[in-house]
């Protein structure tokens, strides 16, 4: 983090007299507004239409792939269509990694195709396949105790089952399997790496891709997830107790560095323009599905969210900023270069959060803000009680993806839970279409955007955005 | 159909007593036999093992493919392994038709990958691909009313909508659209044929494929289903109307003339071995999944019954014949040549059906036999009730799909309608895999098999079966 000179930054703070002492609060007739927008957003199928019109015009965008370009273009006339103030881009800079083909089978005891797809960075096999012996292990743990020499030219294959969560929290154990496990197999010797899809989708054989942990290509090893009944399967094969030989032929890696873009859209705040409150989600999407609920139901929340305040009679005191960011998907790309760039203009990020959990309705609100902003915030509480939110002021709110960066230098940030049940069935997959989005749950979550975006931006005081606010709450880097 | 002379005929008949004008009734002591059968069934996992034996050691096993030779030794070891007194095959020959790989796009509004998968007998497209417009019909009526000069070099894409049934009945319309949508579309003279999958899976890419009507390799074009989402976005990006090119690329078509084999297991009769209750699945299966529920259930479910018949002290009255069928999914070739052969054998079939939609649980059971063995029927209907199976008196029974050719040829049968509410998401598809069945649902279609095969290889009398004798039925050719 680059931080600003102290005296400079305390007279930024003086002039623009935000991060006083004094509580914040929220105008009644601001939260009378925000009821409105709120039961408006109800009936309102903006965001719907939005999702339906990136995953139809453009579908599946990969970061850096043709289709991404198209995905920026359809960013740029979107946020125009709606009417957004002012709408640019911002340049974000990434290894482009493409995907051409990938297959594998089981080549002994029992020959068999296996369906698979090979993981964010990882390279391709040897011309002519990499044909090893399988080892299992049940976890990353099991992984982590192994002698080396078990593993030594062998393909790893980790059989972790990922927990369903409202929460999505088994998403920790098992992204972790995927992020971690192949670089930890190739630091063993390992010639290539195999996990059960971090997904909880037990019957569809729709293998979850995602990145891994690779950073640097000359350590690193062809890595793909198996879909779950190829899993079964392959450890049904692998209960025979024979040695089990697979083939893998993956044709993937990184090909050079690609210039991509976030693009942004702005409602201009009436009194306070340079002041924003923060929303968005990513446009990149993995290249298997259409990226409906991951994340175009996100960057479609917020442009909705930001239309809806942009009809109101006038424009909001403080600027409503929307940001679709690239290349949230193979590591934050977007979310690192957007907060890098704005790091020094943390102080005035009102609040900020991004939604990228799906399509499912938002049951929990938590917060990360200055105590005299707590007031504001049982203000926005109260107006999204009624949607089912409920306000968990005991944990700490964490902006999201890629605005988890923003929050890492100090703005003030919401989480706003989505019910992810059903997330993990779908996300990373083929099956990341359309029809999986609810159009009222979508709706809602609009309905919480539009509430709480409207009701920050027209607050008396601010939420305590500073550089480093918030490294109490485990927001820092 | 080729007749015996009639004298010949009725003499034969006239010396096995078969075919009498007596009632047929079922022994008491054999009705008990049979209800001790059915409880033992259903704490047997015979069955189940069978089922992942088949469809882990060999897996999908496409009719004409390594792994179709792969499944005759598998099944021929089975039969041997299970105990059964006399294991054999019999020849039968098709076309070979091979699916090499198989991909496609929208080219124009909106450029993206569809899924989809060739249909059987499908001709590959053109080297480079076939690009062409694409006209959609709401169903097979609408293209039969076609004008062909819309139709003449374009796509034909038929967006019928399968429904969902308990005894699967949406499959007439959903099958149609599959078998006769490609001959009608090139009869117009399309340059290729899509549909919305035969299925009911609403959410999944996962394309049905399945048989066309195709029989004149000169007279087909490049046929596919896709997906069902893959359906709803080309039916949404038509709604655009603009015009749409799409982009097919499908290497696969007929390479010659394959021999596989009917692979049939006998539990032999102890006082008429020439006598035989017919019960049989299919062995071959479609190449995307491991044809779990299509047809190693099936198989499986026979094999089962059997077995826990030769278990019993002693031998059946009545030889028990389990047929693992060749080739089905692409036309009931094993049916076809097996009927062909036994025709002149025909009434010596006691009864027959075959276990071929999955592996939902049996509710209902019709039959076709004669007037004086309905009695009989009654009492195995009266053995199968506590299982949950009502008898339809009103339905004919059909043999099922492949012993539907015995049938047509006067075999006496039963229907035996299993649950297939959920059938027709997975079959024909990937997901086609072991994880899809309740060992306790496959059960309780064993304790079916076996309780009413034993029932009618002990019965006094027969069940009606001579030649023709079901053509008042519908069966016959």
């Amino acid at each position: 983090m680059r931080r600003l000179p102290l005296t400079l930054l305390a007279a930024g703070l003086l002039a623009s007299g935000i991060a006083s002492a004094v509580t914040t609060t929220i105008p009644t007739t601001a939260v009378k507004t925000a009821e409105q927008l709120r039961d408006r957003a109800l009936h309102d199928d903006t965001a719907y239409q939005v999702t339906a019109s990136l995953t139809t015009e453009v579908g599946a965008r990969l970061a850096g792939s043709e289709a991404d370009r198209r995905a920026v273009d359809w960013a740029v006339a979107k946020f125009k269509e709606l009417g957004y103030d002012k709408v640019y881009t911002e340049p974000v800079t990434y290894p482009l990694w493409v995907r051409r083909s990938e297959r594998a089978a089981i080549v002994a005891p029992f020959p068999q195709p296996l369906a698979l797809t090979a993981l964010g960075y990882s390279p391709a096999t040897p011309k002519g396949g990499l044909r090893a012996e399988v080892v299992r292990f049940d976890s990353l743990d099991a992984l982590k105790a192994a002698d080396p020499a078990a593993i030594k030219g062998k393909i790893v294959y980790v059989d972790y089952h990922m927990e369903r969560a409202k929460d999505g929290h088994g998403y920790g154990m098992g992204s972790a399997v995927r992020v971690a496990g192949p670089v930890l197999a190739a630091e063993k010797g390992a010639a290539g790496y195999l996990l059960r899809s971090a997904g909880t989708d037990a019957h569809e054989r729709a293998p979850h891709t995602g990145v891994t942990g690779f950073r640097d290509p000359a350590k690193a090893i062809p890595a793909a997830a198996l879909s779950n009944p190829d899993a079964d399967q392959l450890t049904r094969v692998l209960a025979y107790g024979k040695p089990v030989t697979l083939k893998l032929d993956l044709d993937c890696g990184i090909v050079g560095e690609y210039t991509g873009a976030n693009v942004i859209g702005e409602i201009t705040g009436r009194r306070h323009p340079e002041q924003v409150v923060a929303i968005g989600g990513h446009l990149d999407s993995w290249d298997l599905g259409t990226g409906a609920i991951d994340d175009g139901a996100g960057v479609a929340i917020a442009m909705a969210a930001g239309k809806l305040i942009h009809d109101l009679p006038q424009r909001p005191d403080r600027t409503i900023r929307v940001i679709a960011f690239a290349n949230e998907e193979m590591g934050l790309w977007g979310g690192r270069a957007y907060a890098e760039k704005h790091a020094g203009e943390v102080a005035k990020f009102q609040l900020g959060t991004e939604s990228d959990f799906g399509a499912g309705p938002i049951w929990r609100m938590s917060a990360s803000v200055k105590p005299e902003a707590r007031d504001a915030i049982g203000q926005i509480a109260k107006v999204l009680q009624p949607l089912g939110v409920a306000y968990d002021a005991g944990r700490p709110g964490g902006g999201g993806s890629d605005l988890s960066q923003m929050h890492a230098k100090g703005m003030a940030a919401l989480s706003l839970t989505q019910d992810g049940t059903k997330y993990f069935d779908w996300h990373h997959t083929p099956n990341d279409t359309l029809d999986k989005i609810d159009p009222a749950e979508l709706a809602q979550n609009v309905a919480v955007y539009a509430a709480f975006s409207y009701m920050a931006a027209q607050a008396n005081g601010d939420f305590g955005s500073a550089p480093g606010a918030f490294a109490k709450d485990g927001a820092g880097e």
